[in-house]
């Protein structure tokens, strides 16, 4: 069973940058975020629709290794693989490419949740999302 | 010798929040980001001083556990504790508290570097926080 | 009947840069937005209470006009003096300062509203703000 | 001479809303640039470029009226419209759209500068912008 690839790709924005002519890094944990709803939308599990029905997938743990910074308008390629750790968690790891040089990799550890009213209780993941992550059909 | 410990204590921004009323991750390492800048301000060695001499001090990794989500206008306060890790490079613990719940757990790596033209050129750690950091006098 | 002047201080983060090394220009807007959280804070009626009520101030309009960039760790104060439009909507105009100096000025103009489910409903103001601006004692 | 469109198509990232599940305001002005910025790359002269000339197109004023929340995952459309309001000034007018629906419209008004070691100094708006405002070939 192979792990399925998504890709994420976009420009740098103006408003990610710091003094340093450089992206400001917590905005790599955005763009992971960001990759991770990509994922969700490609699947046909939009988080939105989740988000709807008082589903989310808060993260429990973040991490990311910067090896070269990345500048306005650089065009980025996020490839991220999500896996299974549990029957309530998933780990999503992201590696991030400008052209083809790897300057950030790292992963998310995310647990489905049921949010109400301030609530967070934590849930079974979507079957669909299981579905995918067992190399089974999306569909 | 005994790491010195530096405090920063704020209440969460409207602007931190996310459509699930709780704060949006990325913002953790925001926060950490910040609490460093405060941790160089009270050894008397603000970045925005370095930042004038084209020193800068970005990261090479960063990593956070999240154990309780934060709300609008928690008041959070961060514990910050930096210690060396090469001539180049500093590794700097932030844990994160609600009252006293510790909600988030976190490091940065980050190495001292000369920013000039787009050009990043590693260099030694100003010798005040090499100082700071040994346990010796800050002043 | 004078209207009242809140201030609100704080140093410039490294967050709210770009790569020009100045401040990204929505930022004055979030600047702003935590200005009017502060206002409403120092009057005793924190933004966090009234959300719990499911009470919200969103915008209708903003405007700002940019003087002067401000940069890294400059100090910056806000004076907003807030004033009634109408039974549901008030106008916070803002001045923003670094050192004597003005950089930036703008408004907001904002209802009192009930959000619900996704809903939002118009409501008349809070007795309590609408006391402030008309004057009177907000103890 | 009729002035140009442009269009800029993207969906609400959770980055950009709060916790009334809405867009956060200041992220309607951040909008506003990112569109700006299309309207530079789609005439051939990305601002990218111009920042590695030390050429950039600050504010001076932006203002904007929103009528209708946006909300995650909505698909937004935004129409920007610039105009030349002096040899060194132009003003893009910006609506932005919910499906049919007008959701926020306002304007930045922008001055062509040469940004050198925080030095900021206003410059004549490059030819091919011009040539754009006033209807000519922009190839």
């Amino acid at each position: 069973m192979k792990a399925r690839e998504f890709e994420f790709i976009f420009q740098v924005a103006w408003a990610d940058t710091d003094a340093a002519a450089i992206v400001y890094y917590p905005n790599f944990f955005k763009w992971m975020d960001q990759a991770t709803a990509e994922l969700f939308k490609s699947i046909g599990l939009p988080l939105s629709e989740l988000f709807n029905q008082d589903i989310g997938v808060p993260l429990v743990e973040a991490k990311c290794q910067f090896r070269r910074p990345a500048k306005f308008e650089d065009e980025i390629r996020i490839v991220s693989r999500p896996a299974i750790l549990s029957e309530k968690s998933i780990k999503i790891e992201h590696k991030v490419y400008h052209q083809d040089t790897l300057i950030a990799e790292g992963y998310e550890v995310r647990v489905t949740v049921r949010i109400n009213n301030g609530n967070i209780v934590s849930v079974q993941m979507p079957a669909r999302l299981r579905n995918l992550l067992l190399g089974g059909d999306v569909g």
